[in-house]
């Protein structure tokens, strides 16, 4: 008989480009989410998850002539009975989903329809540092109404958004621009080709790079960038591309000043004064509800997003300092972003619906709190019950159960209680505050040792051998004063929330 | 030239088998989950966040000779190089990706590793009433102790999130049986032949359903069912029927008596003796916490599970009564279901790892938290700011601003203003509990009018036209008294914490 062919083992590896969340990077995100879900709800907007599954075709990835959807998704074809079904894919974004779910509900949905959404979207793309194959969106978008109020509402919400979650005020700014302003100025440029309106977009999309001056350069003949290549210019002419720098550089002393810079700036373009007039709008909406230029302000040298949105874009950004990783200053940057946008449900329906919408970046936000200070790098541990006697877990279980039921994060130590030291190690790994100890003698007397391991560790760091001979962060009580006594240390540690 | 061929319209359907959550049904299952993770985290667990998307060969379905994997999972090949990568899939559960993480991490992990997960896990399998491709599980694990004590601290971990959530005291009972109890009966009734072990698993399993006489029939000579069909038995002698009913009738009065049943039927079976042996260290164990026979019990008649748990196995089910389909009272039934389980890690690391956990039905608990009254229909709509003249949207902006300063959900109507009852059809549509007018009249005079939509169309139901023309639900307050009025409105009728 021949012998049974060993399976090899799987490997246990997270697929390439994917990542696992431990502990406080899980409870940090919920409980950001949870507070921006408060400001989205309390400015009415609905909570709408959609499946993470759809077909390609309601996605609009679909590429008929090739034996599989392009490479951005993750898509695989549905078995039916002939082995052929439809293709399906997992989404890459939360607005695709939103145009469906829309135009499949339209009739019984509000209208104008106000939902936020939450949950991971998945790229199929080539990972990288700090790039994953699934990371969470946040979004907020208003579909149905072409009101600039609803550009201004999701203005203040984003602003609220970032106070509620733990960035003071000062400390970030929602910047606003519009579309329709740079489509005025390419009126009065004079540029209709679209091909040379293109260029001329990639151009001002490098604005943040290379300044007024090398912006000049790159709607004129060319440059030179920092690596010796040399760019092709658009080829402009100087007076050509005096528009596009008055626009990106009319920001004035107030809202007033620059939205007469910017009328300058298009001319007699209709459209041009279009957008002018929303961003008026805008800035009149946001003004009487109290969001004042140290929060939102109308600056059109944001060019993020302008390539993809129809009128309004905004950006938001934290404008503290922090040490990239060469150890040199910058700003945050940019944590969200949106704008108005049209033909979202026009793919499905025939008919054109606006719409306008924000994106917050959650793994940037969260990351900007860390470097705040607002969230801990760890959850702070439960309270470690030591086991010194194996056949009286029954004892230790029933102090758990006191100390949980006092809403106080606590468990018995569930490992081999053998080696007290390793009892010890583990309530260090598990980042625990306090170690209780009761053994036969203490048992016997009525008492329980309470060590306080917060304090311990701060000791034995600092402590002269004198002062860690006195132990004086373990403490003899009786045993009817546990709940209090744990309830003290983590008082004196600023930890009485826990659990 | 040959004009453009137009592109289908795509559909706006939800893929088949999948659903769309609106509303109250997100925001009630988020808070749900939190109020369980709250639970999860003060017993000492830890948060997990795994990748949605796992090799298939890890989750442990990869079928080598077949083109795809097999069909229960959500499965795609990668394109590599040569366009044959690794295949890929949704998760099933998180059971498996669990087993993944600790073989990968258990180095860097707590011993023993308490973490709980949840979220959606994906099954590629015909949809039916009520079922799904994509729902959300909710699991608490312990990995890597053989403990009774984490067999007992999740049983009342799963006691205590059961109230937590809205379930009292009463309307739920933890039920616990053990694997190893019933393999001293089939050693007791003398079964040793595979086959014949798993049919009377498989018998066993239907004790629910057919009862005592029903499974003495079936381990017999067979047994008509009630659709006439005659069921083959396992043929087994009336003697060796006997200790199988003996397990399963043996509860008794307290846990003391249920244990001396058992002993009786496992008669003299090592392995029996074992599991008889950490039903009692259980029941010690959860008596000494606190919890008594009216919220865990041992109970030997719980038998799903059994076939796939090795050691103890447990079950939540609601107490209480609903009436199903066809009006019939019916108690609710299982919510949540566990049990203590070897190999999970053996297959990636060749190690032997003890563990035991739990899984909470999320779709289940929620549709019990409704029946009992826990949980609303629908979310409580936003106030109404309406649009008397559209040329004074900064007016209502400003009120709106006021009403989410004070936490009340507010939001000004966004879509076409010129049709007043559009207005406060949408309102209805919202779920609205306030309207808010203010026309030019109004402004003159300094005031608003504030509608209680609620007290309105309870009016509309019930009053008399006298009472109707006196229009008691509308309010005419100064335009500085409108958060204090809405406010006062949303407190008398119980929604003060609104927002």
């Amino acid at each position: 008989m021949a012998k049974p062919k060993k399976t090899p083992r799987p490997k246990a590896e997270t697929p390439k480009g994917f990542r696992d969340y431990f502990g406080a990077e899980v409870t940090q995100r919920t409980e950001m989410l949870r507070k921006i879900a408060g400001v989205y709800h309390r400015y009415g907007f609905d909570a709408l998850e959609s499946s993470a599954v759809e077909t390609v075709e309601a996605l609009g990835k679909f590429l008929p002539d090739v034996d599989r959807p392009n490479e951005g998704v993750f898509a695989w074809q549905e078995a039916d009975e002939d082995g052929k079904g439809d293709w399906m894919a997992l989404r890459y974004d939360l607005t695709a989903p939103l145009a469906r779910v829309y135009a499949q509900h339209r009739n019984d949905l509000p209208t104008p329809y106000r939902r936020f959404a939450m949950g991971p979207v998945w790229r199929n793309e080539k990972p990288g540092p700090g790039r994953y194959r699934q990371f969470y969106q946040c979004d907020a978008d208003t579909v149905g109404t072409a009101s600039m109020a609803a550009d201004a509402e999701i203005c203040a919400m984003l602003a609220d958004t970032l106070e509620e979650v733990g960035i003071p005020r000062g400390d970030y700014l929602v910047r606003v621009n519009n579309r329709k302003v740079l489509n005025g100025v390419l009126e009065a440029m004079g540029v209709t080709d679209e091909g040379q309106a293109a260029d001329v977009l990639r151009t001002i999309d490098k604005f943040d790079k290379v300044g007024e001056a090398g912006v000049r350069e790159l709607l004129g003949k060319g440059r030179l960038d920092a690596s010796g290549a040399y760019i092709d210019g658009v080829g402009l002419s100087d007076a050509q591309a005096e528009p596009v720098i008055a626009f990106l550089t009319s920001k004035g002393a107030d809202a007033e000043e620059t939205l007469t810079n910017l009328r300058a700036a298009v001319g007699d373009s209709a459209i041009g004064s279009e957008g002018v007039d929303e961003l008026a709008q805008v800035a009149d909406l946001l003004a009487a509800g109290g969001y004042g230029v140290d929060r939102i302000v109308i600056d059109p040298s944001v060019v993020r997003g302008l390539g993809y949105y129809t009128g309004p874009v905004f950006e938001a950004e934290l404008t503290f300092e922090i040490l990239d990783e060469k150890g040199r200053k910058r700003q945050f940057g940019s944590v969200a972003g949106g704008g108005r946008y049209d033909g979202l449900v026009k793919r499905f329906t025939g008919q054109e619906v606006p719409a306008v919408g924000v994106s917050i970046g959650v793994d940037r936000l969260l990351a900007a709190l860390r470097e705040k200070g607002r969230v801990t790098a760890h959850d702070v541990g439960p309270v470690v019950v030591t086991v010194m006697d194996r056949d009286r877990m029954a004892d230790y279980q029933a102090m758990v159960s006191e100390l949980r039921q006092a809403g106080i994060r606590a468990e018995v130590y569930l490992g081999n209680p053998k080696n007290f030291g390793n009892q010890l190690k583990y309530a260090d790994r598990r980042h625990s505050p306090v170690a209780v100890i009761e053994g036969g003698d203490e048992k016997a007397a009525g008492i329980v040792q309470v060590k306080d391991l917060i304090l311990g560790a701060q000791i034995a760091e600092n402590a002269t051998l004198e002062e860690w001979k006195e132990r004086p962060s373990q403490f003899e009580v009786a045993r009817g004063d546990l709940v209090a006594k744990v309830r003290d240390i983590l008082a004196a540690h600023d930890l009485g929330g826990l659990g």
